[in-house]
């Protein structure tokens, strides 16, 4: 329990992440762009960095957690970057949805300080971690993998380890690309329903008691009757995912039918201007191409 | 407890059902065409009607549980069906996936009997029947359904009322809609993750913990490693369930993007010969479009 | 040129294509169901039959051009129809757009009478017909085609032997899925060429005169810009054809990826009111998921 | 007639497009990075630059014909790049298809230099140039189109401006993702034919020659019945350009149903080793989908 865990992007769920190693007698030095957002951590007992790269050498072991290549980039590169702290020893772990090229061309950069990556996605949303059964998908060195298990078990549940560097973020991809597919097929489902003459609320509750409700769509199906009060995961957020899965697919020769499909109505929710609602505005578009205007 | 139950179609899941009914003490008289599948049950307390019409007419509750509207009506039709058995007071519970509209036409024919008749197609496999969580989409009149819900909940755990005739089945479509777009969106994770390097072991462990197993694919999913030792929904079962959705699709003008290529791929799966097995083996047809022979 | 020709529906269709055979100089016997309409076909010299059956006894060549099996069976059976006035020696020959299955079966009813049916589907528009340039895909027997041949000549440029019964409906219905394809293929062009700041009209001229400019799209792209005067082809009618591709791709066992995506634009078509306009109108259902309200 | 043309890029289609200038009695100065290639046009006439930026310097109008951005780099940027050769009074059409954004981008360094850009992409293949019906769709100043239309009418039969810069590659984009789309729907159309009977060369024959018979379907349609002798537009360069038709169409908002599912199909050819052929490989893909191994 001794290893200070250094953390790197303290949004939604990064600041969940905290939260629950904190709660598991973790020592954890974070950094936020925005500081005012990590209060409530400092709070409970968060130690401040006053950069990535201050994090980076307070810790035996830094996460981030950031939306996207731009932004990893933004606190891993620099003087005040991540890899500036890094040093023989550290092990690096990007939860963050990347390219398995972009994680691989960072592993390579950390290397060459002397530290390791690890690339850790995980599957489920702030609720999951709050409960305590986040899944991590870790692609890197196995013995780096297993140095931190620990660490990452007092965030979440379960550990796989799925491959070298890059193959977490590919298993990642693969599993992201079916939440855009089983939104609009739940969708489907649920227009087929209330244009029959089976009321909304009931459609969902049924669809959301029956075989198909994964726990994406048990906690996402709600949202096609009222808006959330907190957006986690826009539609663009969900077409980037699907962007690298496509471009997956084309690098690996792997057809993705309904991933395509699935994407032309996350551009049509865009389209009718929902790119900031939670993705779940998938069934909006869906309506929309039903006759029914929003 | 004193209402008899009859029960017609004693396959995989009215066999099961039929065994809640017989675990919760319940009297039930049952029918199958080839009557040696239905010694187990008769072993378990089962009484036998010699005919569809001799169940119907032991019973205060009759249901059925068939393959198709073709096999619906061998058993309601004729001298020896279910109908020539109905009489007033008796409620009719057709379990089965059929058409709306067949169903709202036999409901008819019900009531001329002087009968009722509820659509009550489920949501789950033997599986969710044996561990007691099976769910009810009810339609018909509300009073039938209440009458028989106690008979209902000693099979299953949840009964939804969702209208008047045939909008249990609507609802079963608009489900089952989602089974074969869920199956092709988790096959193209699987393909993606496998060529990329990724044991498909692994990659199924993974993707089944994940946010986007629903009980469907976590029952079906590792299907894609090994063939289930007994295959209860084919490619050509879930195909039959697909076409009434597309055909329900067109007459409520509602597109259905995914269902429309999730079908396309159970035709794929039949023409590479594999109609008689589960329908998981709509991965085996994107494999084939990824490059890998069978 | 001695034979008379006998034709049942003269619609837009089949009155061009009376039109072509009476400037030939050969003598026609038409029927129509609504006779006003044949008012300018009876003042260029077409004589008039009072039932199909008398088209049928009058001939030595009996041609249908109807909307679909429904109207098929209507002019076909029953004491008036044309299968009561067919004998040995005649050959019948239907050029609407009906299943295989159901062509085989009209075929089969034809020659309990002693005569030879053919279905002889075309491809092309009223103003193909007018040109001179309509293709007939023939399906039978081969002597009873080349008997006709000269006749089918009169009326358009090409005749195609495909086959046996039901083989030239086949091959209509291969042709005519590519029709809703492309129109959505190239509507999905004009938005992104439009949204993309290029002039509606612009766009539709460079399309129109590029390698993608199939006669269909150069007779119906225009309608993207202004409703034809006249509808010839509507949206429920090319559904129509699409429902016979995708049920003869089941059949077959042919995936049909496109034709069932294009087929739900045209279920959207229809959701949004324009299941009587042209089939063009798919642009519309298009434009609509691109944000442009209607 | 007097301005002498540059000519950078003599493969397949440029080679074609000189030889047009060159029967016009233009004086043409050319350049390709392998020179023996251009050995017949020199024998023809064409003078020899030594680099791009000497074709540059030796003529008032310099057309670029290349594969992709990355080649478009390569004869524009650098000491003996075409911008380094261009000055205040000549114009550089790129007739090559780039994204709109990189086609702006050049265009704002050549006007650095004091010269003109346009984007002016053709629509047809090296048939269609030796048979003078080329179609040029145009970007960039009216003024600079408006100077060199006479040089472009010496190569093709059509010029249409359709705006500013990046427009003509917008315009190539919206056209070129209809080829693909048009290709996959007429295999689809070959194969229910073919499973259903008819004989394969039958089956091209009636479509080739049916309304759906675009420029294109007639010169790459038979590619489905025996291989071309010379492959002008792979597989790879297909999905190329469909890969811009859906990045534009993510950009403007545009979903592209049809684009996006055949491109599934270019990826499924690549999948199965046909990357390197010519796109009509499509066919091939659909038609192991349908059972048939290659």
């Amino acid at each position: 329990m001794e290893m200070v865990v250094g953390f790197v992007g303290l949004g939604a769920m990064g600041g969940e992440m905290v939260r629950r190693l904190l709660a598991a007698g973790r020592k954890v030095v974070g950094y936020n762009r925005t500081r005012s957002k990590a209060r409530p951590l400092l709070d409970a007992g968060m130690g401040w960095g006053d950069s990535p790269r201050a994090v980076a050498e307070a810790a035996g072991a830094v996460f981030t957690m950031v939306a996207d290549t731009a932004a990893l980039h933004a606190v891993t590169e620099g003087p005040d970057g991540i890899l500036a702290g890094l040093g023989p020893g550290k092990i690096y772990i990007d939860t963050s949805t990347v390219s398995p090229a972009a994680s691989r061309a960072l592993a390579a950069r950390v290397a060459e300080r002397g530290a390791r990556m690890l690339d850790a996605p995980v599957s489920g949303s702030t609720v999951t971690v709050r409960e305590g059964r986040l899944s991590f998908m870790v692609g890197g060195e196995k013995a780096a993998c297993d140095a931190v298990t620990p660490i990452l078990l007092e965030i979440g549940a379960r550990v796989t380890y799925v491959g070298g560097h890059g193959q977490g973020a590919l298993m990642k991809i693969a599993t992201n690309l079916n939440l855009a597919a089983q939104m609009l097929a739940f969708s489907e489902g649920m227009l087929l329903a209330e244009k029959g003459g089976i009321p909304r609320e009931l459609a969902a509750e049924v669809l959301l008691n029956s075989a198909i409700a994964s726990p994406m769509l048990r906690y996402r199906g709600p949202f096609v009757l009222r808006d959330p009060e907190e957006v986690l995961f826009t539609v663009n957020m969900m077409q980037k995912d699907m962007l690298l899965a496509l471009e997956m697919g084309r690098q690996l020769d792997v057809p993705l039918p309904t991933t395509a499909v699935a994407n032309e109505f996350l551009t049509a929710a865009r389209a009718i201007g929902l790119e900031d609602k939670d993705f779940a505005a998938m069934y909006e578009a869906l309506a929309r191409l039903s006759g029914r205007p929003r």
